[in-house]
């Protein structure tokens, strides 16, 4: 098995390069969250993560969640790692104050998260859908549904779910069938089933609360009809003592290609007590709070999962050797590193890695900002930039991550599809971040049909502003900054095509859609490049006066940046073709002729 | 679980339009296989499949071969079903038919494997490591070996194994270490450990005959030194009777990430008995004359997982509803075949499958040209041909396969993650196929190395002349197919430009090694389009008269070619910029500092 580090250098420089944490520190309430005392968190985290819960990933992997006696048992050790996890406080550090958070920057919890992922998705995502309805609730419960659930939930002490999706309600959310029936005590008896519930049930705490969608008797049809509850799994009193259990059954966990520690479950409400959230057909506006950073955070899912494949398969090539690379001497076998081939995959994963982080934490800081800042218009205006860049953080890193991990895959030949060497768990679990929490094609048609019009279209325009701003300060650079500049340049060029052409048949919804994927890649893959730019400017900066054991780290980041320029931007010189070729090629076969 | 239909009317199609079946039959030894018989051939072999091995798929995925008591123990269902396909005689048809084979071409037997592996991946391994071993053993074995051996291996009586790897020799195959000791008898000794040895040991047939790849103790070293021997599992008497059990066991065999059903194992050669095949020495020689067509059936593996994957998402996205499609009634949910974001995912598997099939059935016929045709100057042509395709058919295809089951993942969308769903297993067990039998990475390196170079780049420079009669031909058609021609033509000049630059380069391996995978891929996805454009424009002259069932398959025709050629050919444009960024950034940052 390939050891992990959590990749503390890379971390920290992106904080403070990418996310501007030293700024975000002075913001009113986020004043202890400081560099040097967020990677003091982060660090003490990563240890945690390497010593208590990498351990079990593959054990976890191997025996996977079970049903025993209608309850749900989790492989050996994780109830134990769970317990550790909450003791140490590890699941409070961003939420708010007031509820036992320890309020830092949302910055600072996705890099944890990364490292969490790194080490253990499939446990990760228990606290990840906690997380969901912990934000959920901050702003929208009572302030008894804030004292009695959200300081267990923000404390670890129960945790929560999400039950959203039903057999014939998947992407499609409005089509949902659940019913939720007021009674004279003000509570609701819900009945339906829900499915993909993950960590529907399970033994590492004392309670599991549901958030569940449902639909009052008179609600009309689609989304608008729909209302949110809070459904404890046992029921809690007044005083806040557990009570009897509630009537929610598990059917049944689903076997699944990866993530098998994590139950993806089956939940039959078979007239559960449930407490309404917010007033009744305000559950999407409910839902709207958290998706942002629930996306956001499946979309780190996906980086993690980069980094880990990415450490395993750097290990394994400097060690294993295979043929002689040019140069060598007759006779010698080379560290399979040296092959020309193999530098490119590796190279290929770390620059996507190093992209995603940037990505997905500049992100992040648009949510401290949007939340944070003293400012109104500042906060407007980063919560937009944020949303624009949301689709992106969950569709494109989720992709790289099948990318990545499957380059993973491959570094390690016939090795890689050993399960024993750990690489074919990662590819097998990254597999379903492309799909939950909103497939990557519904993102897409999020980005052209919501994000990409936002301000009228301003929000998008600003940000290729600041992306040509550092194509210029690029090519007015030395050496090697300056080919980056003026590739990034070009790429830009073709993001304002393929802006202009969107911008032409906004009135024809099936263009926009037809081009949804295509375009989101494109766009995703020249903010990457614009993003490892930056990164590559600060190192060249810092390269002056740096102590001599940060020189390397500096110097590749600068490499990173060209490697990128020269071989994964130019992508999109075939994205633009696709994208405005249309619709028209989607429609020309009837489906009865497919 | 999705079903499964065999692609009878595109595989005469390719038959007919790309494969030129009707001419091959003429060649002497052939006749017996004009386009009707074949078909009739195939066609009984898809019955076969989808009664017989389709049902074992899932449950031999889910179980698993086992080691018990030091023998394999394959999944319920295997035995009876290859005992099904032996009394058949279906592993004979494209064998020598001196030796009991049908004589068959090599097209019609590619088009029988594609079949069995879409029904199942894992148990078409064990005839096609078979093949290899008839291949070798016909043109090189003794006729008291072809006696012995051949006949019971063309039968299906017995079954065959490649025993080439070993811990420190993978894609290295001159590291390896297994001895073989000459004995006054005029046999050898075998000691060594193999590893990933593909059917290594079995209960289907009577006798397993391995392969194997030594050094005799006075051999240099490299894959200069290495000899190839016989070496079966249960000794063979001089009157063909079975014997005692040679000194081979099975140590173990691998966890995989799929064809979990196919044991792969590690054998312990402990003094085993061999007999040499060639002289001492000329084992590589041996193993190279096998090499193509193993490499080829490894891309037809990856072409039989699309047509799967295809399939099982075409049947799901026409009756899954989900949303309201543009133009649909208000209030209805649409059949999710009609968003155009699945539409893209789904003409992207077609467009891709058909492609695969082209190009592998095309690589067939050279194969059969280069065995039959009565001109040795067409033989050298058609096989240097068939050289410069293998590496594209091989790794292409493999890679095709990765990614069009992901598609399939992708349009199930959390189903797609269930086991029972079935996609799922096509993409754990599609993985495997861009490692073995060379990784890709090695394709490609193959293509710029040594396919490129072929006759001074003349077999190169003469298909791309072929591509631009095509392209010249489409661009003076009527609609449609003169737009694919002009995209043709532009990929085209992309194609020389990247030609031109390996020229360039061609005393610098390292800027070769550097391009490889890019130019594989660059080629690759011209030569699909232009296969495509070769189908449309027989489908094109076909629609006039035909009769009104065949119309939307042919008209299907057409726009899959126009599809490819305006949303997958475009990806060249940004192939051919990586590839001549060349070796620089890949080499920027030393190994120690990545």
């Amino acid at each position: 098995m390939p050891t992990y580090t959590p990749p503390l250098r890379d971390i920290r420089f992106t904080f403070e390069h990418i996310a501007g944490l030293d700024e975000l520190a002075k913001l009113d309430g986020l004043t202890h969250a400081d560099l040097d005392s967020s990677m003091d968190v982060v660090g003490e985290f990563g240890r945690f993560c390497v010593d208590k819960l990498l351990p079990t990933n593959r054990p976890g992997d191997v025996a996977g969640s079970r049903v025993v006696d209608g309850r749900v048992v989790t492989p050996a050790g994780f109830k134990e790692a769970y317990a550790a996890y909450f003791e140490a406080g590890w699941s409070s550090v961003p939420f708010e104050p007031g509820y036992g958070g320890g309020g830092f920057p949302w910055l600072v919890a996705l890099a944890m998260q990364e490292i969490l992922n790194s080490v253990n998705m499939a446990f990760a995502l228990c606290p990840l859908l906690t997380q969901g309805f912990i934000e959920l609730l901050t702003v929208h419960g009572t302030e008894q549904q804030k004292q009695r659930y959200l300081t267990k939930l923000i404390s670890g002490e129960w945790t929560g779910t999400m039950n959203l999706t039903e057999p014939e309600a998947g992407s499609d959310v409005g089509a949902l069938r659940t019913r939720a029936v007021k009674q004279a005590d003000g509570t609701y008896r819900i009945s339906g089933t829900k499915i993909f519930i993950t960590y529907g049930d399970h033994d590492m705490a004392e309670n599991v609360v549901h958030l569940v969608l449902a639909r009052t008797p008179e609600a009309p049809p689609g989304t608008k009809g729909i209302s949110l509850f809070i459904v404890p799994a046992t029921l809690v009193d007044d005083d806040g003592a557990l009570g009897e259990r509630n009537k929610v059954n598990v059917v049944s966990i689903e076997h699944k290609m990866g993530i098998h520690a994590s139950p993806t479950c089956v939940l039959e409400f078979d007239g559960a007590v449930g407490e309404l959230v917010l007033d009744e057909q305000q559950g999407m506006r409910g839902m709207f709070t958290m998706m942002n950073n629930a996306r956001l955070s499946v979309g780190t899912q996906g980086l993690g999962l980069c980094e880990a494949a990415y450490q395993a398969a750097l290990q394994y090539a400097k060690v294993r050797t295979q043929g002689r690379a040019v140069g060598s001497p007759a006779g010698t076998s080379s560290p399979i590193i040296e092959h020309p081939d193999v530098r490119r995959m590796l190279l290929t994963m770390k620059a996507y890695t190093e992209a995603s982080r940037a990505l997905c934490y500049f992100n992040a800081r648009q949510v401290d900002l949007a939340h944070h800042h003293p400012d109104p218009d500042a906060r407007a205006e980063a919560a937009q930039l944020g949303a624009l860049l949301t689709p992106l953080s969950k569709a494109w890193v989720t992709d790289l991550a099948n990318e990545v991990t499957s380059l993973g895959v491959q570094v390690h030949g016939g090795m890689g599809f050993i399960e024993e060497t750990g690489v074919a768990q990662l590819y097998r679990d990254a597999r379903i971040a492309a799909i939950y929490e909103g497939t990557n094609g519904i993102q897409a048609i999020d980005l052209v049909l919501r994000k990409v019009p936002l301000r009228g279209g301003a929000v998008l325009t600003e940000m290729v502003s600041r992306m040509r701003a550092t194509a210029q300060e690029l090519a007015g650079a030395p050496g090697a900054l300056a080919s980056v500049g003026s590739r990034l340049a070009d790429a830009l060029d073709t993001v304002e095509e393929a802006n202009a052409w969107l911008r032409r048949n906004a009135e024809d919804p099936d263009q926009l859609l037809a081009a949804a994927t295509p375009y989101l890649r494109l766009l995703s893959q020249v903010v990457g490049g614009w993003l490892l730019g930056v990164e590559a400017l600060a190192a060249s900066r810092a390269l002056s006066g740096a102590p001599s054991d940060d020189r390397a780290f500096l110097e590749a980041k600068v490499a990173t940046a060209c490697f990128y320029a020269e071989h994964l931007l130019p992508m999109v010189e075939g994205l633009i073709a696709t994208i405005t070729s249309g619709k028209e090629a989607l429609f020309a076969t009837p489906a009865d002729a497919l």
